[in-house]
């Protein structure tokens, strides 16, 4: 059964099938490549009591956007395919209507669509961008900076937090929980970026797995230096009221739609001097997986975060 | 509620917010044109029971290629959104390779994918393919011959039957069933006719809403002669011995992928020696959508054809 396998197997396992893939799949197209990603989210798995339909609209939306961005490529055109029990017309109007704001607000085209009737709300998104020069997660070199554009473990606490119980009204004020029930894509830092990173990813699914996928795609190691992952002053306080490990979140968490570079150190001053980026570590010839903590202790980083099609003793396993 | 309004209400409200829209959008890109498509199949909606993992495999890609067909474009690129419950891994293996071996047989990389767990399977297709001169609905013009690709009725025949009972795998070899079952896109076809023809659309809905697709974004009307229809003398014996009028289903039903045209006299003269097609009418001045009998009597023909979100009070209304 596909519960014995975990979503990461199976998505290894689709790939064996597929002709390319990386964040986002690239095709050559004259002189430059089509950039080609699809995402989906469910209600049951993805989708927070607490979104209004409009943060449900944008983010479906903006869970492709930062597949393209992490090609470093432009966003061009988006489709939706739709899927949902028998909701208010105006409901459907306003998650309509928020996806196509959402791509407007990325120069994207809303292009294409299809609705069906389902029994959860399932959203399946696409989203073709173009690139002269798409970044892989392949090319880490040893040496490299590892460095991230902004702070983490927000939207995984917020989202932990609101799961929990029914956080009232006045407090998803709080801009952690906006950053739960309204990522915002990095596509323009994406784009900048590509001009000068060697590779690079989304941490969509958590930073660990996603250091992970550049040291084994590249055949290097990584070492972060836990006292460099950013962290918000208000997550970490957050964090604390709700006796909750931020380093956990930060490292293992889902949802910051944040963008994982490697960088040679000449580029690294000039994008800092561009961008807010943070450097949290660096490419090793040895291909560990490694973190450092402020008092020098080296230890493993195990790949953790989310997967679906696991049963919970082997997430806790994972 | 949207069960209120009718899927076609629905997809004329999401075409307000969309850029573009035809059987699939087009946006330019340099000489050429970026032919884009997204369609959803759902368990309960488009899942016959007697389909094997292999042809909801097939399907997926043939509802998303059937799209790019009716613009006359060359396919290029095929993703796959993929939802289901916890199903054996070998037949998530087997839909997969199905998925693959489709795309393959039309010259279509399978580049990308997505998986999830749902309740019910949920399969979210996309298909980006090339056109330099891509064949919209709206460009029939009074005088064209109607025409369409293969013989109708068969398709949605062949689902009525299976549906009512759970016909024995003998009887399944039965083409009419095959046709329900295993759809082919008329990929080839569509390119061949893009050089010749006025405007196209797929009937994958049903002959009568396409006719009224075509007849009202090109302003004019379409006569239909209803003995010119062609239906394969084996779905014809199906009908009578299950006591079914098979000209309902040729006219409503929905799932034969044939292409229906309209193309100017001479034009109709060359492409009858390359393909096999049928004249079936043609393009009026007045903007009737009218079949004539064989005893020469007129009517009108009703939109019919299936609609998602529809109650079965105004399906029988429609």
């Amino acid at each position: 059964m596909l519960s014995e396998i975990g979503e990461r197997r199976i998505i290894e396992e689709l790939k064996k099938f597929l002709d390319i893939g990386d964040d986002a799949a690239y095709i050559r197209f004259g002189y430059k490549y089509l950039i080609l990603t699809t995402d989906m989210i469910y209600q049951e798995t993805h989708i927070l009591k607490q979104m209004t339909w409009e943060q449900i609209g944008m983010l479906i939306v903006t869970v492709n956007l930062s597949d393209i961005a992490a090609m470093g490529a432009k966003p061009v055109a988006f489709l939706l395919g739709y899927g949902s029990p028998d909701i208010s017309f105006d409901n459907f109007k306003t998650l309509i209507k928020a996806v196509k704001k959402q791509c407007e607000r990325f120069d994207t085209k809303f292009v294409g669509g299809d609705t069906n009737q389902t029994e959860k709300l399932t959203l399946s998104g696409t989203l073709i961008g173009i690139s002269e020069k798409p970044v892989l997660r392949s090319n880490a070199r040893v040496g490299d900076i590892v460095a991230i554009t902004g702070d983490l473990g927000s939207a995984s606490l917020g989202t932990r937090i609101l799961m929990k119980d029914g956080v009232n009204k006045k407090k998803l004020k709080n801009p952690v929980f906006k950053k739960a029930l309204e990522p915002e894509p990095r596509v323009k830092e994406g784009l900048i970026l590509s001009k000068y990173v060697n590779s690079m990813t989304d941490i969509s699914d958590g930073l660990s797995i996603s250091i992970r996928d550049i040291a084994e795609s590249s055949n290097v190691g990584i070492e972060i230096e836990l006292d460099k992952i950013p962290i918000d002053d208000r997550t970490f306080n957050l964090a604390i009221e709700n006796g909750e490990d931020i380093m956990k979140h930060a490292l293992y968490g889902e949802g910051d739609y944040e963008l994982l570079f490697t960088i040679n150190k000449k580029n690294f001053e000039i994008i800092r001097n561009i961008l807010s980026v943070y450097k949290i570590g660096r490419v090793t010839k040895n291909k560990e997986i490694a973190g450092v903590d402020s008092k020098g202790v080296r230890f493993r980083i195990e790949r953790g975060g989310y997967e679906h099609f696991k049963s919970k003793h082997q997430k806790e396993k994972a």
